[in-house]
């Protein structure tokens, strides 16, 4: 197995272990996609109820929607076009048709917003709402995880935290700003920029669904680089800044720290000026493997977010 | 959207009700696979613990094995080869990590078994033990289950009613008999057998997962046909016998309601014959529209299984 390194944390363990029982079943296990031929790349995602979304937070059509843009996050991490997604989907025997359809409704929805195409699926029976989204898209240049280089600019795209902002004001009994509910229910697929990106040259990229600073990590750790990011640069998502109060945690600290935004982090060579709107610069890649993040000045340490933690 | 009709029941309704919700997000819904550029193709397939399967009738490696094998068969019912697997993977917290990978090398044997690759995969937590598997393969000359012409003759590949007979067994608390419990635990993906078959000219081509009744009855809908078949001719799975006997079931009957033995049902035009070592012939195509089912000159009424009913 030829896999690319991945950061630390208990999730990533388990996804070792796994690679290594498949011993030579897998291959390229690491990227944000798998690669086939003729510039296929494939990726695949699970949403589950209660574990990214409890269902009074969302409807239905929500619920599609944002499981299929995390899914199709995952081609925009590498520059790929979106051509076709398959959803699996489980429900409660009792789970009303009109609820499933709304559900492959959002999921058709953002497929078709970024030039995809439902083609198949499956149903079947389970204890829960779950939905697994096969996204297949092309590429000619696949931009991986391994490229960045020292002297190399990080930037992301977007904002970061504002879907974080809406869980921690579910979780407190509150409803979210209208903003920070968008960004977490209807999350855009940044399938156009990671083209974009892959055209500009960028060297290295990935989606940040677990977390900026997660997302550093396994940046880092594939390109075998360090990567010096000034948090107090981070664009911040709406209802950042009141959430972050609430929860008494420093703004950039919150955004880089929250999950499930979706944007692209990407280093670019120091040359390449970027004209792409909503592209913020945020650090720069250096010889000393590891993350750094400084807020004004002071070292912090942050982890993402983990399922099995 | 372009579906192919599907054969009567309440999962079926369902997904007849998913895609008119889809609308022009979706394309060619109905056929086993869905058909992308370049010859690849794609299915998705799912497998959930209490639902497909007990905990303490497989080991961790035949639940990922068995999943896989179902989902791969799909390929096989068009002609495909297999080339990459990517899977989902949800599982308890507690949820033991050498479970989870004998689990995953389960898939990997059953993928490496016919030429396919684990490519990716997700994992999360759940309520349960699920499994997502997508697989992608590639033909030239895709079969399709709605080609079948009056005249042509209906085979089907391997035995039907083993994995049903386990099932049975099982839920009378009995030890399956070892033929039996292998046809349910350890299917072989008909893959190099659904090339021979495209090659030698079928018409219409479909896997029998939810059981011969309800494969007939679809594939008799895609090509607007009628398909006569004689139960008596029905190739009998390790146990079907002995256990037929004890539900007070006729075997063939008994065979044919059972599902997931995921053999393929093909047909050919009469002047093809086909040399492939297991392959019965049980009946022949019509043109009166529907499906017709005698054991030994008397008509039978079947359905298969069908999850959400």
């Amino acid at each position: 197995m030829t896999a690319t390194p991945l950061g630390p944390g208990p999730e990533f363990d388990r996804i070792r272990a796994i690679g290594s029982a498949l011993g030579d079943a897998a291959a390229g296990l690491g990227d944000d996609c798998a690669f086939l031929p003729d510039g296929w790349c494939v990726s695949t995602d699970l949403t589950v109820e209660g574990v990214h979304f409890l269902r009074e937070w969302l409807a239905p059509e929500e619920i599609g929607w944002r499981a299929a843009a995390a899914a199709l996050s995952d081609l925009a991490a590498v520059g790929a076009s979106a051509e076709a997604v398959v959803v699996g989907l489980s429900a409660r025997r009792e789970e009303p048709t009109e609820v499933l359809a709304a559900v492959m409704r959002g999921v058709g929805r953002v497929a078709r917003s970024v030039g995809a195409r439902v083609v198949g699926g499956d149903l079947t029976g389970g204890a829960e709402l779950g939905l697994a989204v096969t996204v297949m898209g092309r590429t000619d240049r696949p931009v991986h995880r391994s490229g960045a280089r020292a002297g190399d600019e990080i930037w992301v795209t977007g904002t970061l935290g504002g879907a974080r902002a809406a869980l921690e004001a579910w979780r407190l009994g509150q409803e979210p700003s209208p903003g920070a509910r968008e960004l977490f229910a209807r999350p855009l697929p940044m399938i156009a920029a990671g083209q974009w990106l892959a055209r500009a040259g960028a060297t290295a990229m990935i989606d940040v669904s677990d977390g900026l600073a997660g997302e550093l990590h396994h940046l880092a750790a594939a390109s075998g680089v360090g990567l010096a990011v000034e948090l107090e640069r981070l664009p911040l998502g709406d209802g950042v800044v009141e959430m972050a109060e609430r929860v008494r945690e420093a703004a950039p600290a919150f955004a880089a720290r929250g999950g499930e935004d979706y944007q692209l982090l990407v280093t670019l060579p120091a040359a390449v000026n970027p004209t792409l709107p909503e592209l913020t610069r945020i650090g720069v890649v250096t010889g000393e493997p590891g993350v750094r993040l400084t807020l004004r000045g002071a070292v912090l340490t942050l982890t993402g977010f983990d399922h099995f933690r």
